[in-house]
């Protein structure tokens, strides 16, 4: 049993967090996911907070995971859709949330397009302050979910080899998740041309792997990062069609391998550029239990953060 | 009274439902349109039911009836509002939807631009669908509570003689008001110029006018539908105020009629196009009718779905 | 103790309420805000109310504010955004409104661009309407919110020398300010430069000043109103620069007065033009409790006006 409060007041990224947050915030969600799945899928757990979703770009699946995920602890939800262009027009980032919390909301989730925004936000505001992602930084409740769904498929993380493919440069997902890996005990690699993967990857005790065939020979779980088609020019990549004949993952190759290893994909799939629709749709992908599980351990951290301030 | 179960898991359209659905339906919207007519308009019947609202179309007063019936009824409601532009660029329907239903949504009310959108879905995917439009193939509330508002006025549907008017080609109202009130036994007409009346209609055991004048001498109700200015063009027909003169209704031609006829129309009205101002604010006129028994098919239609899956 | 009952059953604007009502509304938002600042912010009072929030031009703070009044008292809360052009392309704002109502709505808030659409409709249409801003004409829940926070502030508003610095000719704020301040005993002055001023303000019994220093020399309070910097052309004024220049608050000007002068903004605030940031965060200013009143207030207005319908 991990100890029972967190060790931070907001979740800005894997990095603040420890190996107990970790632990604390997958138990949480084993029971959070029981709850999703009864006829009857709400608790009373947040009945007194208010919640507002703060989404400076665009992001359909992450801002519905965290609304329901609020709903069904019977928070109250307001929803402030901004497009980044009117912060840096009129307002400060910093005024707007401000406005936003002398209307006494208790806590903020905020998906922001520029790094290090959430932090900037938890040092000069009084709510508890929830990353769904800021520009390439981190997106650490993704991060999460994804080793939950690996814990929940082969029994643990520690010990598992685990390979992210994809644009490693521009993802915050992958950092996130590199980070989160290790902590669990993981080995990880990255693989993806030399243009998509940053210099200093290895300083983090990751391997770098260009050839998808021996990354996939390695690893027990691959997570195939989505491919954003307009960054397929010339600076980093041919064509997205190149792309797909080298770093795409089709029924052949999977069927190759020694054995049958875990297929992961954050979404939205690419069909039949980052993998095909067989292997979205086999046996092996983990893909919709990802999304399954997003819910529950986005419960988690909303439950343990506003338990934080229980007396 | 009619038997106590629908016949289908869906609503995908009139053509997929019988006589008794339709009774079972407009018996239940009865006792809602009690519930909303009292002080007190909530009943906590789907309290643990979750519902997504996805639209890929823009449609206000759809959505926004949808959206009362559900929490008239205590669902917990969740809204999705996509553009298909995004849909046909990064994702495909199936995607999306798998990606809502994974976060545990019992049901799932979808407008599309495409024909058959929701049919396809219910062969895929395991929440139940309500078709809120798909393209120009159905859009059975609408049709429903159509029905329902001429059974209200005029004590029955069979019988009755109802000509709808205008764009019969484009219309995926017209579609359904012909199969629902033909199964209720009303005869049917269409009018309106050759252009927007497929060749095919008659198939369906139609009548087919080209006269205003003579469609209006013969029917008890008048279903006004609106016109797509857009689709005034050339190909379909001169201009919008040609139209008016030819097929618009106001209030002395309605006076010249030997019989006093019912007038509808499913909104947003063209005022002085299709119908004027008269016209619309007549006594003849059901259209707020309409629009409050929208509230109250809709909640009957959610209601009885959701019985489905009752022990 | 003021009168318990509102003289009306609109909030249209400040000119149509008396001394009373705003007492009234004063000692109900006391009520309130103790609530909101309670770890159990939320009282059932409107739980069988429907309150349909419907805005034709965006506004994401006073839209905000009023759901978050709305949820507090447990009212069932649709957003219904709409552009003003699709009013004017294919509806009229009556038939919108009307549809809405027809789903028994009970509560109407509205902004809208233009001046007297909440005064129309409130004579064609059966529910109570809220108007959260119409035109250049009102904006009395701000004028409330901040005639309340100067009362909080200062004890009380009669004998108080308030300025209000900016764009008067095009601000809703200022007309409805000047009202709701001369209502309640307060002597009102207005500063800008001459283009920006209306040539029949003093009418209003209002002083005019076109210096800035002696305006503030004068005051107790500075409401710097925003600058729309579209406005700042040659019709109006030549740039915005030019504009903070002459009307800009920075803390220089600010310590060199004789007292200690309150300072307001109705927000959201262009940092370094009306006022400078070191002017918005210094303890002079109250412009985020004017953001945590306006909850308050919102909720004793829809609050009050609910009442109207008891018996």
């Amino acid at each position: 049993m991990a100890a029972d409060k967190l060790s931070t007041r907001h979740l800005l990224g894997i990095k603040d967090i420890n190996l107990n947050d970790i632990e604390l915030i997958f138990e949480t969600a084993d029971n959070f996911k029981e709850v999703i799945n009864r006829p009857i899928k709400k608790v009373p757990s947040l009945r007194d907070i208010t919640i507002a979703n703060i989404f400076f770009e665009n992001s359909t699946r992450t801002k519905l995971s965290f609304e329901l995920a609020e709903k069904r602890l019977s928070a109250d939800v307001v929803n402030f859709a901004a497009s980044s262009s009117s912060v840096s027009k009129g307002e400060t980032l910093i005024d707007t949330v401000n406005n936003i919390l002398a209307m006494k909301v208790d806590m903020v989730v905020m998906r922001h397009p520029y790094a290090g925004a959430g932090q900037f936000l938890s040092r000069h505001i009084n709510a508890q302050i929830v990353n769904a992602g800021d520009g390439a930084h981190e997106h650490p409740t993704q991060a999460l979910l994804d080793a939950f769904s690996i814990r929940e498929k082969l029994g643990d993380v520690a010990g598992k080899k685990v390979v992210i493919v994809g644009d490693i440069l521009h993802s915050r997902v992958a950092i996130s998740n590199i980070l989160c890996l290790q902590k669990l005990g993981a080995e990880v690699m990255v693989c993806g041309p030399t243009t998509l993967i940053p210099k200093h990857i290895a300083a983090l005790g990751v391997k770098v792997e260009h050839d998808l065939m021996k990354a996939l020979n390695w690893c027990d779980v691959a997570n195939m990062l989505r491919i954003q088609l307009e960054r397929m020019d010339i600076k980093y990549f041919p064509t997205g069609r190149e792309y797909s004949m080298m770093y795409g993952l089709n029924k052949q190759i999977l069927d190759s391998l020694d054995k049958e290893i875990v297929v992961m994909h954050p979404g939205p799939i690419n069909r039949g550029v980052e993998i095909t629709s067989d292997v979205a749709d086999s046996k092996q992908s983990i893909i919709l239990n990802q999304v399954e599980n997003g819910v529950a351990v986005r419960m988690a951290v909303l439950y343990l953060l506003a338990s934080q301030n229980d007396k």
